[in-house]
């Protein structure tokens, strides 16, 4: 049994397109890192955090690192004492996943410790009382940083998530301005309700979607990615998303979207040239509005958490 | 040139599982029968309908067999004079399409003996000029009974179909009971406005069983097929739905739901010997509701409106 390990998890796009709290797409970098140690005894304990700007709480019990560890010691039975170290490759508050990043690293590195005693599904789960604890009971963001690829949530509780097939060669561009958003007032701008007409053409949107990641149909891809739950509703947060996603289509780009709650603005591209020149447009676009921005260029990532080769 | 033509055009399930407005499947029976003739002149005639009961209005304009061929001598740009003898294989309001029936039926017809100026799409959109006139603008029956197999209406205007596929050995049982439901009334107990959370449950649903359509994953079908957009609203208007749902499901069947606006049950089962025995025990739950009713099986079929030998 190894008794320490270094484990990676990526920066992840939630509510991907029309599939709000649905749909989860996970990137190949940037992400989280840890480095965990098990050694006799019990308790969490969170050695370092870097890269979070002294932000992120250090209590173990606070941190999604932390919660996340301790979920998977209890859904493995298992008692034991942990160190952890970790590095935040992600931006904090900015849409792509950052909280569930650290969860997933954690929870992939400590059932890698004891010997992988829980399958895909419950690790997920473990991630989600993590994710729940500081952002929220959405597994878009978990999942697809366990798994890997684009997700279905089909189900949160109880949870079933299923795997969709991703077309070879798809990338993502997101990009991210200079400013946070906090996720609790993302949430706060959503409707209680929506009209009906709108959960219709929605779900059509999203139907076809899912349908073009079958069948690799780019065309019926570029044609379903709008839309109507969220993103009408965010937008106006985040000076500039209209104009940005407006020059991600212009770009090129299959489609374009908030990135989780924002307010890093994504965009689906045919190749990672592709999504180099979509992410030039949308910081010109971010610039214009009085945001500086930086970007990020991707595949989607088939592979979720994994081991770190130590650097 | 043919002069004189038959065609069939098959019963539909409109709002399939949780594809309410958007997911419509084709049956290979029952359905409606047209025998059209072109004649030089002008004009379209009603000569004869059957099967109806005598309640269809006999004006060419009002009777979507009339208006659906109006629409696609109207898009191929051709003047000549119609002769239209409809056979009714539907009943009437029961939630199988039937008006859509007869526009395909006729709309198909007319286009061959034109010698097939219209493609899918503008044949689709003849057939939706008839339904918009007598139960709404709703191509989810009208683009099933032309094109055949499962079809996601996409978009209405501009209309945008796109075929799903089928797993080989589906069946289908419709039970429909002794009385009508007027489709205008099941509209208007929808509610105009619904609960994100729903629509977010809803969609995910939809999504997941577009992905086993594609993957022929029938556990996935089942686990995806309940609605909640229209079915929570509409079976309180048709005694014994619920259970007439509970039986099919019960029997075996891998989703049940409300057929277009009802009052007809249709069962979605693996092979038609589990699609007749589920019809066996919707017909009990009717019954024990105090209404008969009447059942039919069939594959779901791959063809829709097509050329029928004379018999």
């Amino acid at each position: 049994m190894e008794h320490e390990i270094r484990a990676f998890a990526p920066a992840t796009v939630a509510n991907f397109g029309p599939g709000f709290d649905v749909l989860g797409v996970a990137l190949r970098e940037p992400g989280d890192r840890v480095l965990i140690r098990r050694r006799e005894g019990s308790g969490i304990e969170l050695v370092s955090i870097t890269g979070d700007g002294g932000r992120l709480p250090r209590d173990a019990a606070s941190n999604t690192a932390g919660i996340a560890a301790a979920a998977v010691l209890k859904r493995a039975g298992v008692e034991t004492r942990l160190e952890i170290e970790v590095e935040k490759g992600l931006p904090l508050g900015s849409g792509l996943g950052s909280s569930a990043a650290s969860a997933a690293a954690s929870a992939w590195a400590v059932n890698r410790l004891l010997g992988d005693p829980l399958g895909e599904v419950p690790l997920v789960e473990a991630c989600l009382d993590a994710e729940s604890a500081v952002s929220g009971r959405h597994a878009d963001n978990v999942a697809a940083a366990i798994l890997g690829g684009v997700v279905l949530v089909r189900s949160v509780d109880p949870l079933h998530v299923v795997r969709l097939p991703v077309p070879a060669g798809l990338a993502l561009a997101v990009v991210t301005p200079e400013f946070e958003l906090e996720t609790r007032r993302a949430r706060t701008v959503l409707p209680k309700e929506i009209a009906l007409g709108s959960a219709v053409l929605n779900q059509a949107n999203l139907a076809g979607l899912v349908a073009a990641l079958h069948s690799g149909d780019l065309d019926l891809m570029s044609r379903c990615f709008e839309d109507r739950l969220a993103t009408p509703f965010r937008a106006p947060l985040i000076p500039g998303a209209v104009a940005v996603m407006r020059a991600a289509r212009h770009a090129g780009a299959l489609g374009s979207g908030i990135s989780g709650s924002g307010p890093t603005i994504f965009a689906l591209c045919e190749g990672e040239r592709a999504a180099a020149r979509a992410a030039e447009s949308m910081m010109d676009a971010f610039r214009e509005a009085g945001h500086a921005s930086s970007a990020a260029v991707s595949p989607i990532s088939p592979v979720g958490a994994r081991e770190e080769p130590e650097s």
